[in-house]
């Protein structure tokens, strides 16, 4: 039997593209949420799950940070790099001239504005629940339509792509991460993800967790503090080195942040995605 | 005549709110988006600004971020904070059991899903562009029909309020700053935000930069790093300190940084928000 594959559904997601690009022979397995994803792999519903951490443009994903950092059982296994193409689909017998509505999720509006402000700037836009809801919103409409989202769908749901890249920033990457009961083995070329705290706010005490690395020349490259759900003033702090938790000078810098921090919970180790 | 105070609009947002806690008798200019709000400061069209900066649950605004990062004219002159309470609002004719639909822009249907699934199980969730248009769209509705938006908005458009506070977290915030072309003048409890990068990737940089804060007894609240637009992999770090940039010890530090970092901007000093 294929491996079941968990991902951020519904199919045509930019998540399910990342799914097939990971691990295009598993059995892939939409969920309604980033939550729900994850509870499919602690319930053993499914072996791995894919979801989305960071873009290059919006940031973190908080709703995939917190799992983290609550659920002690998952584990990162892999990261994977997804360029993001916003197209713009319609049914095939509409033309571009003839466009007076366009769907899309909010955010993906938003990363389009300049491109529909250029070249519909008389269409209406219309918010819809996710991008693939709007193409199935487009393809119910009365008025001639268009909807933002990905060219994945357009194969799903039988539309046509007008236009393809039509995202305002040429360099919107979106970072997945594999999600497993367990980390991925050392590879020589891994990075390894953690978060800590501390019990107190004194000064230096960040600086002292940063120097067991820097002393031990190991690279930080990635450094993001979440406020606890607690109050907006207290943090706790999500960092990514290069190297793997079982590389000597790593397992020795971990030792010694555990005696720091309050708190210091490592997601997991995995090979570099080279791209 | 009144300090002009441009802020996210339209009337009836949070943005809205928080421009009316900051400053109940500035003449309040709504603006489309936080750069058009950034415009009016730079311009001339509004002495200040005020835009959203981060959220407890959301995690930092992104916009606001790279806002402060590429424009060298703009500073933080205050901060605010916001307890951010979504209300369900509808026609003064609805009653609860009769909602059928429920609209809102999707991150504020997420952040009230469990009080939606618990208390409208078979209502239909429609998205919207803003909380402010879901209002809108509730009143102009055939089927009985509410939405999730501010309070504000209520009094605003002539709506009744079904429930208040129907998010799912209740510690949810939202951090304002108040954009100016000057920061603010010292006033012994202040907090310094700033941004720098490396011109390479070596080990222990961030960590010497972080070194000139602690070893003067710098108390360092907030860090993140966002990615460069260049790509997914080279980051900038903001940081929040404690102090004022003319306090002499936050003074020589920076000047510290300046000579290890490739870039340094510091984007203000201000009063640090009591709640």
């Amino acid at each position: 039997m294929a491996q079941r594959l968990a991902y951020l559904g519904p199919p045509g997601t930019f998540s399910e593209q990342a799914a097939i690009k990971f691990s295009p022979g598993a059995q892939h397995v939409p969920f309604p949420t980033i939550t729900a994803v994850a509870s499919a792999v602690m319930t053993g519903m499914a072996e791995e799950g894919i979801v989305p951490i960071e873009n290059s443009l919006e940031g973190s994903v908080p709703e995939t940070l917190d799992l983290l950092i609550s659920e002690g059982t998952l584990h990162i296994r892999q990261e994977v790099m997804l360029p993001i193409e916003h197209c713009l689909l319609a049914r095939p017998d509409t033309t571009p001239q003839e466009v007076q509505v366009i769907f899309s999720h909010p955010q993906a509006l938003g990363q389009c504005r300049r491109f529909l402000e250029r070249c519909f700037p008389k269409a209406q836009l219309v918010a819809s629940l996710s991008t693939v809801a709007a193409v199935q919103e487009m393809k119910g409409a009365s008025a001639p339509s268009a909807a933002i989202a990905p060219g994945r769908a357009a194969e799903l749901y039988g539309t046509a792509v007008l236009a393809r890249g039509v995202q305002d920033h040429p360099n919107n990457v979106t970072r997945f991460v594999v999600l497993a009961t367990n980390d991925h083995p050392r590879t020589g070329q891994d990075r390894t993800s953690l978060c800590f705290s501390f019990a107190d706010d004194r000064p230096g005490l960040l600086y002292g967790v940063i120097g067991e690395f820097s002393r031990r020349g190991i690279n930080l490259a990635k450094v993001e503090s979440r406020p606890t759900k607690e109050s907006l003033g207290r943090y706790i702090f999500l960092i990514d080195i290069d190297g793997h938790r079982e590389d000597p000078l790593v397992k020795e810098a971990l030792e010694a942040v555990g005696k720091q921090a309050s708190v210091l919970r490592v997601f997991g180790s995995y090979p570099r995605s080279k791209a």
